[in-house]
C-alpha cells in the first residue's frame, strides 16, 4: 500500500494526472489506415486511443500495428483503404474514473499511458507516465514543506 | 532541490536506474532503413538509441522518421536502401554518467528515456521512465520502513 501521507499529497494534485478525451488526438475506429498512417506520422505521440463513432473506447494504435499489417500481407499505401478496426491494440490495461493510485502506478510500470473508461465504456481520457512524473516530481521537491521526515533510529 | 531523504532512498536503487547497452536492441549509423524498418516494427520499443559502430552515441530513432521520409519522397520499401543517419533525431537529451536525479526527474518529463554517454561520446545505456517509476513506486510503498513521516504544525 502507499503511504497515506504519499497518497494525500499526490491526491492534492490528481486534477493534474488526467488529459481529458478533449484535449486529446485520438482516432474512430472507423477511420481508414492511411488517414491512421498519416497521422501517427505528424504527430509527437507513438500511440494514439481509438474510440467508436459514439466515443467508447476501443484500444489503442500506433505506427507499428499499421507497419507491420503493411509488410506482412506486402501492401502498398494505396491499399490502405480499409478501416483501422482489424488491427487495434485491444488488450490494454485501462482504469475507470475511480482508481485507485496503487493500481494506476503499477499499471504504468508496463504502459506509457491509461486510457480511463466510465462503467458504459466511454472514454474519458488518459494518465500518463509523463502527469505522473511531474505529480511525483513536485512531490520530490516539495513534500518537506508541509511533513517532517526523520530517520527512524533503531536502537530502540 | 529533491528532498534529501527522498535522494537517499531513491540512489539506494540506483543500480536498477540504467539499462546497460549490452541489454539493449540498438542501431548502428549505417545500418539501412529497410533493416531499421523491420527491426522497429517488430520490437516493443518504438524508439531505439542509434550509436556508430564504435559505439559512440548519434541519436534515437523510431518508426515514425523512417515513415516521415517515406512519405514526404514518396519511396517505396524498395527504395529503402540508404543508411539511417540522414533522418536520426540528433536534437535528444543526454546525461553524464555522473547524472543528478534532479537532473534525471526534469528531463524524464519530455522524453520517454535518457541515453547515458560518457565523456568520450560512447553510450553506455539508457534511463527509462519505466525503471523510475519503478523505483518511486517502491519508495511509496516502503519508505515509511526506515522513516518516520509527521504533518507539520500549522500552530507554531
Amino acid at each position: 500500500m502507499i503511504n497515506p501521507h504519499f497518497k494525500e499529497f499526490l491526491r492534492s494534485q490528481e486534477e493534474t494526472f488526467l488529459t481529458p478525451a478533449e484535449n486529446l488526438a485520438v482516432l474512430i475506429d472507423t477511420h481508414n489506415m492511411d488517414h491512421a498512417k498519416l497521422v501517427l506520422t505528424h504527430m509527437a505521440y507513438s500511440r494514439v486511443p481509438v474510440v467508436t463513432q459514439e466515443g467508447k473506447f476501443v484500444g489503442t494504435i500506433g505506427l507499428t500495428e499499421i507497419t507491420r499489417y503493411q509488410l506482412e500481407n506486402e501492401l502498398s499505401d494505396e491499399d490502405l483503404n480499409q478501416d483501422i478496426s482489424s488491427i487495434v491494440k485491444t488488450d490494454v490495461a485501462v482504469v475507470s474514473e475511480f482508481y485507485s493510485l496503487t493500481q494506476v502506478m503499477h499499471d504504468l510500470i508496463d504502459q506509457s499511458f491509461l486510457p480511463v473508461v466510465d462503467q458504459d465504456g466511454f472514454f474519458k481520457g488518459i494518465i500518463t507516465r509523463k502527469a505522473i512524473l511531474k505529480a511525483i516530481n513536485s512531490m520530490l521537491h516539495k513534500f518537506a514543506d508541509d511533513y517532517v521526515i526523520e530517520e527512524k533510529d533503531d536502537s530502540h
